[in-house]
């Protein structure tokens, strides 16, 4: 058999198996990043044109496209429709850009901890993964200059609004100070927003490719996390000087995004149904995450450190005493109850251990001391082991 | 900037510059392979389940996969729907065969002509791309020979039912002796039937990766051409040692497909009603091309050669007189037709002059004669500047 060399790289995804694992219904998972089911919204196919069954534009759907850039200039950022590529999902953003980037030895900037997936799929394409700490409150920015200094890197990968996993966004100085090293060093910025929307204390930072005078840009998002993944609609905006090519790889991908579900995300993008919608969704979720802090200050104040996130769907909890903590998740299942180690986040993770993601999105508040009581035994019982 | 080795050989789209003339109302266009828009069924919504909207599985829906492998071995492929890969159209089967098999210099075989796309997206991953002669029924079987003794391709890719472009239906000794072939020397085949269910004589021949006994495969069709393109679903059914592979490309690419495209597909297919619509396609379709073979007699009977094709959308015209078709591309626009050159479909585009790729599916049967006249103009006018 004659694979790519490519292949070799690709991870046994721990992710798929946790989730897959996840599925008992006996189970009770903080593992995935799933919007809770209650808040999906019903959907109206009333006066979809039969002519959204034919083939489409590569670039999306011309009014979906003029609302995605209008949605982003309100933001700050100055764009126009021609810059907007609809996608089937943000997903697609990381390939493209991997694509457009990335051979085997390119040398990229990521946050450490980072998105899974990201770093997977930067990996399969040969990427030498560089990695900037993290602060409370964003990168370290000397740290983040002493790289640009000695390094450099096809791009920088940021989630800097409710990161997943470790929930932080980015303070304005944060946002400035790397603004201002991309441009000093010319390199391209990979903004990826999935939760801005889901922000639950006012918080609403302008993004860092706003800021931007001359460095290269790709800003991705999605209605994913606010609308319906089902519908796998996201988008990117580039600068000029990307788009080109990013739509040829689109193109070359999968021709053009899905139009029933680019029809249904223009029926709410921009609309006072969907303002209203996220007020909804934001009022839930500030519950639910209310709800977890109080949850784990009960069974986790001994055990770990974490940062309230102001948005997003994640807790990072890092252990008072570090282990590898993909060594409890047979403990964790045994006991019907799953989470996200936080190792694989890291492009280095044998140098990471002692932290976990947990959602709070998905279950119950009154299921939570069950369930988060399950996961603390699970870590003092191995804790304890190790201890002897 | 910091762009991938790749880039470079990301083309300027013939196919994207052409059909964006023929956006022009006045411009009667045979560029494309656009279903007729009389025949987009109408898409009901009604009882979909809510959950359609939350995220799913990467292998795609249950009740799908088990439709499609059950329309498979109706077609004598012997497979499970573990096999069975959901995708966002059949394009995304390229974009994952490319990341499985092709490093820089990775040799595949392709027929000559082949599907543009498909020659654009191995070239892109930096594919050296060998040819296989065509004959009127299927690939020269001695070169296929001599390629195979001669080189160690990653895979051959073939469209053997309906060829774009060439129209070509591989008989029954082809199939038998490409699959004895591709057993004896162990090379994957990738068998693309987009076309399949748009059979217009009868003829109904089994897929060639149903005979195969040991080398691997990867079958891949598409609900575009019969139902909707707009929703994105295609599918791919591969050998049980790649489908692992290919699944984790899936995921790393976009997830997953989108659910309420993959649930409008479930509606159809393998259900009377669907049948009852591949037999009003076909019958629309074979009125179109009966007028399209006899438009062509009464313009281009002195200027080209071609076989009626027995399925799919497409004329495949060979010059008497060889030229560069590229070359008539401003002249025709010039008179508002368009039509797909045929150099870009070969992977030695300069060596293979004088053929035209004429969609027979979309313009109207009494609007032929003058679109078709104003073609055969064109050329006549080329050839005689040309013989001057």
């Amino acid at each position: 058999m004659a694979f790519s060399e490519r292949v070799t790289r690709l991870k046994s995804s721990l992710i798929r198996e946790i989730l897959a694992a996840a599925q008992r219904p006996e189970v009770m998972s903080f593992a995935g990043g799933l919007p809770a089911e209650a808040m999906l919204p019903t959907l109206e196919w009333e006066g979809m044109p039969r002519t959204m069954g034919q083939y489409g534009m590569s670039e999306g759907e011309p009014a979906l496209r003029e609302a995605l850039a209008a949605q982003a200039r309100a933001l700050g950022v100055d764009c126009q429709a021609s810059q907007v590529l609809v996608l089937g999902g943000s997903q697609q953003a990381l390939d493209l850009a991997a694509k457009l980037h990335i051979d085997k030895g390119t040398e990229i900037l990521l946050e450490a901890p980072t998105y899974l997936a990201a770093l997977q799929i930067f990996q399969l394409f040969g990427a030498d993964c560089l990695s900037i700490p993290r602060e409370r409150d964003g990168p370290d920015l000397q740290q983040l200059r002493a790289r640009l200094e000695q390094h450099r890197p096809a791009f920088i990968y940021l989630i800097p609004t409710f990161q997943n996993p470790s929930g932080v966004c980015y303070s304005e100085a944060k946002r400035a100070g790397v603004a201002a090293l991309l441009d000093e060093f010319g390199v391209t910025l990979i903004e990826d927003e999935p939760y801005r929307e889901l922000s639950y204390d006012g918080v609403d930072a302008v993004p860092i490719v706003a800021r931007l005078e001359k460095a290269s840009w790709i800003y991705t998002g999605t209605v994913s996390k606010t609308l319906a993944p089902g519908l796998r609609v996201g988008y990117l905006i580039a600068s000029p000087d990307l788009f080109p090519h990013l739509l040829k790889l689109k193109q070359s991908a999968d021709l053009h995004t899905n139009r029933v579900g680019q029809w249904q995300a223009l029926q709410w993008i921009g609309t006072e149904k969907y303002r209203q919608h996220l007020l909804e969704l934001r009022d839930f979720y500030r519950i639910r995450r209310d709800a977890f802090a109080a949850a784990l200050e009960r069974h986790f104040s001994d055990l770990a450190e974490w940062q309230v996130p102001q948005g997003g769907l994640f807790f990072w909890l890092t252990l008072k005493q570090p282990l590898d903590t993909r060594t409890l998740l047979d403990a964790a299942l045994a006991r019907d109850v799953a989470f996200m180690p936080g190792e694989p986040f890291f492009a280095e993770p044998e140098r990471n251990p002692g932290n976990l993601r947990l959602n709070f999105s998905h279950i119950a508040p009154e299921r939570l001391d069950e369930g988060l009581g399950r996961l603390a035994a699970v870590i003092r019982h191995a804790q304890a082991a190790q201890a002897a």
